[in-house]
């Protein structure tokens, strides 16, 4: 017995719930924190200026239960196509396997599509295989090398 | 000898010469066109809009030889970091080995930096193992596996 899910934007009240989902994750847990919620609320605000950056939650029940952030890139490459991109998808440990994340991916790239997206790109970390697996089901080949340089120093 | 370069925000008369760099490269050469530029010009249009996306290009002698796209992505994870993203980079087949995308990707750093970003990240095609040990030189680390999907149809 599954309950139905919602699909909407982030809100400011939002925020506390989908920390805790970035931190319940093995590479999450030494990146984020829950003691100060600060640096998270203004990353919110900084995020909502931007019409072409939405944070997506999944809810059931009253419950965030998912998330994932949706980047609408315009750019020259292919004919100038707008590329959508995702970061930060995440599904509760509660609510794995129930098809949260396939329905999270589904609302998005129409969401995606909705905003003339041609292509939707992502980088997954190369020690989660099985999201790698999960993505490649969905349609998503891996054609590329993912790269990061820390510049906060 | 090397003429001196200047690193520059892309205006709509740099369009032909990015598109030229474009189709310069073994992939692009499929995926762009050079007989109809309203696409790009198009595209252009669209990425000006954004205050958080910038096409560079670098020029000597009032040629431009080398271009990329900067995107600055606010976002939750990593406690509210900043990431800047790179895209579509580009050097002149003329003007290679000359240190051109070092200084190029140099000028970018501190460019996102200026933007507050923590870290910058980029995917190259699995077929680009010489810009994959050129990232790694720069201090970019192979993390991640860049997947993508057409979602056109």
């Amino acid at each position: 017995m599954h309950h139905p899910l919602t699909f909407r934007l982030a809100t400011r009240e939002d925020i506390p719930a989908i920390v805790a989902l970035l931190l319940d994750d093995h590479l999450g847990v030494s990146r984020e924190r829950s003691e100060d919620l600060s640096c998270y609320y203004s990353a919110f605000d900084r995020l909502c200026e931007d019409p072409n950056n939405e944070l997506v939650v999944v809810e059931t029940d009253g419950q965030v239960i998912g998330t994932l952030q949706l980047t609408i890139i315009p750019g020259l490459t292919r004919r100038g196509a707008t590329r959508a991109q995702i970061e930060g998808v995440r599904v509760a440990r509660s609510h794995r396997k129930e098809g949260v994340g396939s329905k999270l991916m589904a609302w998005t790239t129409e969401r995606a599509r909705s905003r003339r997206c041609s292509l939707i790109q992502l980088t997954t970390d190369n020690s989660r295989p099985e999201a790698h697996r999960f993505y490649e089901r969905l349609g998503y080949v891996a054609s590329h090398v993912g790269m990061k340089c820390d510049i906060s120093r």
